[in-house]
């Protein structure tokens, strides 16, 4: 059977575009008469808030869907409007699924074998109420801290053997203060080298037909020389790489993530897309009122750059 | 100013008990009247799961919150039943804070910068909609986990020192596999000791009337011979220990929790005490219908093992 990261191989490859787009708006990047639309009909309050999250989700998604592989919605965005908010987060999941996305849940989750059970039944299994199953939140990937350990992994591991579900599991982060953990030595090895190996380890029984297992690792394009190092170290392991676009790196940076098939990771980039309307290089060019225009811009311009540094 | 640690040592003074009760319901310890009462009301669906969670705590904290300083809800066994879930986990926040208990989420979040300012926001800040505030989620501490180092924390302190809000950090968590990442030597150092450093440091502008800071730490029950070491290497910090009871600890293995005058960690036990009805040592005194009886029994032990290892 081909396992999830044979799936997003393959819509990678239909779309030819390694380009996942973080859904992670915030109220004061979404144009006035979308917010004004949704403050009308739910009021301002979380449920307006929610609601305009996704008019402004559904409206990208219908612009780029068909330029790209996956998207990302980072869960802290809804989270922050409760439970309204946690319904706009599923209801862009649904949508993104029909329009055949790939949805990988940015939630970094990590706690103890019984807890990572729940998450896991939610976000990527089964929830059983007596009998009666259902699926709760949908998503393909979901992010996952490493710092509980090996068992606060493996609860996750049956929905990637059985229902083609995977993990991006945090080894080298992108932001500035990544280091102040990751990079500790534990004698010649850093942590996240370390962190990397046990992701190798703990995928082995998951590999699919691309050799790839089903449990990726989140890798930051901001450190392009660490990127290379566990490219090299993680033969088996495909990589999430955020900090494209307004984290500061560009395609030359996250060159190293691709295997020499041009394959093994997705770049991510989130307001860099969609928000580009706001961007100094399209405000000009484009009115709030074609936000998604720019968005699709910023998709073919960003493909076109990873392709090339990908040797495609 | 008090802060959310002297707050927090008040109420343990005032109930004379250390304990946090977690309240991690799961549907299969939940009395099945309770569920049946949810499912003709709401359908054996999301709703009526979640509605079963909400009827269960409520009558737990109706018997034990005279005894009790806090909870510690664990989000993950509402947020598996989706939007409906998190719904349920606000209103057991808000009944246990109308009872007066300090409110612990164990969310065990942790991201980059931008995204732990919506989670600080939304779960120990204020929510801005168009310039109308919302208070979402409402816990007076939540866990949050370390490994994306100090730009992931950093974020949170502002409600730290103007809301009289805190968080506890993951340093040594209970469960069994804590170890292959946590217990890695860096030098003649453990990581753990050296997050439990830099939590000192991070928190060393909100320390309290008590001496304790804002930010505390979490080190399992489990591992008594860490929690006596980390206890001396962070005088600043407040414990929250998980791991007694169910997970296998008792009184003797938490008491290095504690500093000289007795305080300094609150010990969190969860299935111990709200499915104390189904133990056997309860379950021939205790019919279903008086879960709630048994449980404040088991409460009333617990506190009476605790006070004897501190001193009290």
């Amino acid at each position: 059977m081909l396992n999830i990261s044979d799936l997003l191989i393959e819509k990678i490859q239909a779309t030819n575009n390694p380009t996942v787009v973080g859904l992670d708006p915030r109220l004061e990047m979404i144009p006035e008469f979308i917010r004004n639309q949704a403050y009308e009909t739910y009021g301002k309050n979380l449920k307006g808030a929610s609601k305009a999250l996704v008019a402004f989700n559904k409206a990208l998604i219908d612009n780029i869907y068909d330029l790209i592989p996956a998207v990302k919605p980072q869960i802290a965005f809804y989270e922050q409007f409760g439970a309204e908010g946690i319904a706009a987060y599923i209801e862009t999941i649904e949508y993104a699924k029909e329009k055949g996305l790939i949805i990988i849940g940015d939630i970094k989750r990590g706690d103890i074998a019984t807890t990572a059970q729940a998450y896991g039944e939610g976000h990527i299994g089964t929830v059983d109420v007596e009998g009666e199953k259902f699926k709760v939140f949908k998503e393909d990937f979901i992010t996952v801290n490493p710092y509980m350990g090996s068992d606060s992994i493996s609860p996750y591991l049956e929905y990637c053997t059985s229902q083609q579900k995977g993990l991006f599991i945090l080894v080298k982060t992108s932001n500035k203060g990544s280091g102040d953990i990751q990079d500790l030595l534990i004698g010649e090895q850093r942590i996240y080298e370390k962190v990397g190996q046990l992701v190798e380890e703990w995928g082995k029984e998951t590999i699919g037909a691309n050799d790839y297992s089903a449990l990726g690792a989140v890798v930051g394009a901001t450190y392009p020389e660490q990127l290379d190092i566990l490219r090299k170290q993680m033969p088996h392991t495909f990589f999430l790489v955020p900090g494209y676009g307004a984290q500061g790196a560009g395609a030359k940076e996250v060159a190293g993530a691709f295997d020499k098939n041009g394959n093994g990771a997705i770049i991510n980039s989130s307001r860099g897309i969609i928000a580009a309307y706001k961007a100094e290089k399209y405000k000009s060019k484009y009115s709030e009122k074609e936000f998604t225009e720019a968005a699709r811009e910023e998709v073919i311009v960003m493909r076109d750059q990873l392709n090339k540094v990908r040797g495609l």
